[in-house]
């Protein structure tokens, strides 16, 4: 399409990601000639600043799309199932963050600095990867690239945040309880997750075990690559963090591939910084990703368990490159 | 040795493995003439209790071994050793639970379930092996004597505890500090721990990138269970949980092993609870761990990245079988 000065909407404007677009956009100054902020159910007199300016939230029906080029859907998968069909409809484009459309052969699943050039071929959706998706593909294609991969695994330390703002208001709440000396209540998460782990993220297939968030990081790897026979298992794990996803990822390539060499591979790589040396707190964290577009890679070494693999931690912010940095990104292609 | 009711002496008393040697000591009614209760360092006038009587503590100082038949040293590993030595020369056998001795040829390294056997050849040092090393061989050993293990992948997910009383009261700081809205500071751990995630447990080897937790986690699996060729690489990451330590761990057979297979072997090995089945919350967590001596083993799968591999979900309290339990099993296997 190529509007320079496209007119934007956003569904799910008071969320935790559609909030983060709205700074992302104001941020990355992107070129727009209006802004449209549109919210699933009624919100009444509901209105967010964007650059010094009150914008009233509207009610995210058919209607509010007409004249709209480019819509970001920041809401839940069923709200773009409803939604997003109908947005292009009225013309425009789709960046959509759900999983509604993820896995669709007519859509392209992208993240601009591995597969930016997949823009080209949307017809009216493009899908924004998962969270957990979009930090491991930003470290693991450049390295592919160079050096086919084979076979992934991961385990993940994933934030609250992810689980929107209900679950980081019951991760406060439960957090001042078991301080208090209280019962904490879980209400919004599966388990409680204040001082404790929970090996589960979104829902669990029956038909292998795997939660819908391990079955995306794989899927969703593979597509995004172009790597189809790529073996990846995953182990996803909600931790008591409020912002940034962190990854343990092992990875098998099909030849020896040194520190060194996946190093300043990584050091050249678009969106990624690399923490180098040995020692004390020189590592990336949850903490030091959190507000920032970058994923973050560190404890790059060799896997002592296989002599074609390497084991890393990557970390990156799920609300800004794993949600609305890797959104806005995306526009940009569309509108450049 | 084999004294039916042993004078017993615990160095390190007052530390969190300490007391809970203590506890376990009275839960399992162990068989004692005489407990002595030892710190390094002058701790004037401080007393514990055990079975209803007040027992003050002395110095651990090597006159202080005299007519003690078994200790448990839970002490750090320069106290150990310093103590250890003069405690065998004094005629007593010593359950240590530092890394000071696991090492050595002349040491056998035991958790009960596993290499029990190994008990009898000790020259008056047994030692307990680390805590995330425990409970994975708790696991792993029953299913690689059934079907061999050639690799395993483990990514952990640690509680403060395993590095002390001070670990945990920073937490519970920290965590006040960031929801009173306060710089929380980092004086103990290497980097902020409340609402985070660190990927530093004990201090980086300079020559391989890897920590001293991780190849303890590698080289104590393989000596207790006598499997010199099994490749093994840890990924070890603290993380803001008091107690019980959590482990993703995937394994690879050298042939096909069905989850139903691994699901049985488990439920029929000592020390092991398993957790069946697929569903939400259907799986242990740290705090379903903390305060009992079981090893937890849910989320059983297929690894969908192997074809002889499983992925599966390890939970246990190291202060409790991780540490105090696996150390009172030894002395029984000791003073039977």
């Amino acid at each position: 399409m190529a509007v320079a000065k496209p007119t934007v909407a956003i569904v799910g404007a008071t969320g935790v990601v559609g909030q983060e677009v709205l700074k992302v956009l104001a941020e990355r100054d992107f070129p727009l000639a209006d802004l449209k902020l549109l919210a699933s159910g009624r919100i009444p007199g509901r209105s967010l600043r964007f650059r010094g300016e009150e914008i009233s939230v509207e009610e995210a029906v058919a209607s509010a799309f007409n004249g709209v080029d480019i819509v970001f859907c920041a809401a839940g998968t069923s709200v773009s199932e409803e939604l997003v069909p109908k947005a292009v409809e009225a013309g425009a484009v789709v960046v959509d963050k759900s999983s509604a459309f993820r896995y669709r052969d007519d859509v392209p699943l992208v993240v601009p600095e591995v597969n930016g050039a997949d823009v080209s071929w949307h017809k009216g959706i493009i899908a924004s990867p998962n969270c957990s998706t979009i930090q491991m593909v930003v470290a693991l294609a450049p390295l592919h690239k160079a050096h086919p991969i084979r076979r992934v695994v991961v385990s993940t330390y994933q934030s609250v945040s992810g689980a929107g703002a209900e679950a980081m208001a019951e991760l406060e709440a439960q957090s001042r309880a078991v301080l208090a000396g209280t019962k904490p209540t879980a209400t919004y998460l599966p388990r409680q997750i204040a001082f404790n782990v929970v090996p589960e993220v979104e829902t669990f297939r029956q038909e292998d075990g795997y939660t819908t968030e391990e079955w995306k990081l794989a899927t969703e790897t593979r597509k995004i690559m172009h790597a189809p026979d790529m073996r990846i298992a995953a182990t996803c794990v909600r931790v008591p963090v409020y912002r940034a996803h962190s990854e343990a990822v092992t990875v098998e390539f099909d030849h020896h591939v040194s520190v060194e060499q996946a190093t300043e591979i990584l050091k050249a790589a678009a969106g990624v910084k690399v923490i180098e040396g040995i020692g004390k707190g020189m590592y990336p964290t949850a903490l030091d990703a959190d507000g920032n577009d970058d994923v973050w890679v560190g404890r790059i070494r060799q896997d002592v368990s296989s002599p074609n693999g390497l084991v890393m931690w990557v970390v990156s912010d799920n609300l800004r490159k794993g949600a609305a940095t890797n959104a806005v990104q995306i526009a940009e292609i569309l509108s450049s």
